[in-house]
């Protein structure tokens, strides 16, 4: 994130080109309460904080609090997001696909630095390494490319779900004791299908759909997608009938087309869960009812337990659902 | 490949473990014939050729013609079997995951150096960086772990499939002139969708289902599903109504459960083709109708129209789907 007093994320009006690093910039932390950022932020890469030098291929942000899961660490769709946003910010076309593996957890206030892979040949086909305080915490690539012509989809249509207008807002419970502060408060979340409400622990049958929508009003685009897509999670608890909390072990992410509007519908299937790993995929649909991209993971599947009565006052839960 | 005089890949009970380099070992070509591979290959590492010094955590392995796809490049799905087993080979435990991002294509008789990455910290998430003749190939990047337990499977089954057993043969058009000497050669293919035979041009729903089965045979792993998974482009043909080819940019792989028997169910859906690229899913079953692994992958998409009755004699046409 820049400098309070110079926000570096100007509006753009040709693109969402992050604003590269000035001469001599250190690592800068935010000053900005969230509100304001959420405000005054234009663009993805201005709500990320990302600044990038085009000319070394090198970028960083830092992550901040609204950037975080609920677990205190960072969102792992807003690793995605960065790397993406960085390799246009450094002359990349448009994503194709992009993928990131997690290797390690990124806490609140660490500074990520991003570059890129040498030896892959420019930006067409890209690699992104990332590192926080000298240790490596994301391998992300992807392909980057001029992508336009007649879009043909096989999927099934995104056009069964109701209008968010009228879906239910997600509501975690009140026995949840985890940070509200983080990248949930920046999306609007509502149910495209009923949420399950008994979470007795039985198996349910794999499917779940959130809209999606960011509050910060900025064109959607592949980066945005990638952040929207980590709430893939949810599915898990449908699927499990319990409270349940994800840790990503990666991100795929596949474009089909540019959404149209604000919202996006994420449509979750959890393929299988074997003991704690849950294999999980999804589409993204605009508010049209276009596909407009897929999403997969695997993540570590932890299932939370409301406290008894007894305790319930008295022991914190963990988290639920983050990516 | 080891040397053609000491056969390299001997039987292991314990483990499909490829052989240790010896010292000094220098590049070695194949000087088998593939029929003799064949038959002797006990693992898919035997397959592959490929050797691996896990105290240095580096192997290698050549790009000899039954790994080729129909235009004479590395098979892509050889290379993320070749990553899992290297880094099983290196120690690794169960593959949960992984991912495989094409960078070069690797020409015929080429060596590929695979090696893991440095500051992934140990193998459980480990990132394969595979050089031929000095130049970035591919990289490939999984969680690596001992997962067992009970499986939800929340996917349909496969159970609607026909038996293999009554599945036509996969047939390629006698006009297309090809190397039918690679990958291709060594794996059995049934359609257990009808192929479609009213190639018009006319897009079709997007579906496509083969049986898979190994001529070699051993036992099924993560590494052989990940060769089979790379047969997802087949779905090509279906949803373009042309024959098609696939040149994969990646290759994406999620592990349910290790599959019964010998026949792998690919169960292939074409998301979505945006001109030239299509985004590609599947689900893996057994024969038993469990669900195994999923795939997907992104894949540059090159029709193939029959040559004209005139030219039919003296015009080769490209190659049809490849890994």
């Amino acid at each position: 994130m820049t400098d309070p007093c110079e926000p570096g994320i100007q509006p753009r009006p040709a693109a969402d080109l992050p604003t590269p690093l000035g001469q001599g910039n250190g690592p800068r932390r935010a000053e900005w309460s969230r509100g304001e950022l959420r405000r005054d932020a234009a663009s993805l890469a201005g709500m990320l904080g990302l600044t990038v030098d085009p000319a070394q291929c090198r970028g960083r942000f830092v992550a901040d609090p609204h950037l975080l899961n609920t677990r205190g660490t960072l969102w792992g769709g807003c690793g995605l997001a960065a790397a993406i946003a960085f390799v246009q910010a450094c002359g990349g076309r448009d994503c194709v696909w992009a993928h990131i593996q997690f290797l390690s957890p990124v806490q609140a206030g660490e500074e990520v630095e991003l570059s890129v892979e040498a030896g892959t040949g420019g930006l067409s086909q890209a690699v992104v390494r990332a590192t926080a305080a000298g240790r490596l915490v994301f391998l992300a690539g992807g392909t980057f490319s001029r992508v336009s012509g007649v879009v043909s989809r096989f999927g099934p249509a995104g056009d069964w779900a109701p209008d968010p207008d009228v879906c239910p807002a997600r509501e975690y419970p009140t026995w949840l004791d985890f940070p509200r502060d983080g990248v949930i408060s920046l999306v609007e979340q509502r149910w495209a299908r009923p949420a399950r409400t008994d979470l007795d622990g039985r198996p349910g049958g794999g499917s779940s759909a959130l809209w999606l929508r960011l509050r910060p009003r900025f064109p959607l685009d592949a980066a945005v997608l990638a952040l929207l897509g980590d709430f893939a999670p949810v599915g898990l608890i449908e699927a499990t009938g319990h409270m349940a909390a994800g840790t990503s072990l990666d991100n795929s992410l596949r474009i089909v087309a540019p959404p149209t509007g604000e919202w996006v519908l994420l449509d979750v299937r959890v393929e299988a869960i074997v003991r704690n790993v849950a294999q999980v995929r999804g589409r993204m649909y605009d508010r049209t009812g276009a596909l407009v991209a897929t999403v997969s993971q695997t993540t570590l599947v932890h299932r939370v337990r409301p406290p008894s009565p007894a305790s319930r006052d008295d022991q914190p839960a963990p988290a639920p659902t983050a990516g």
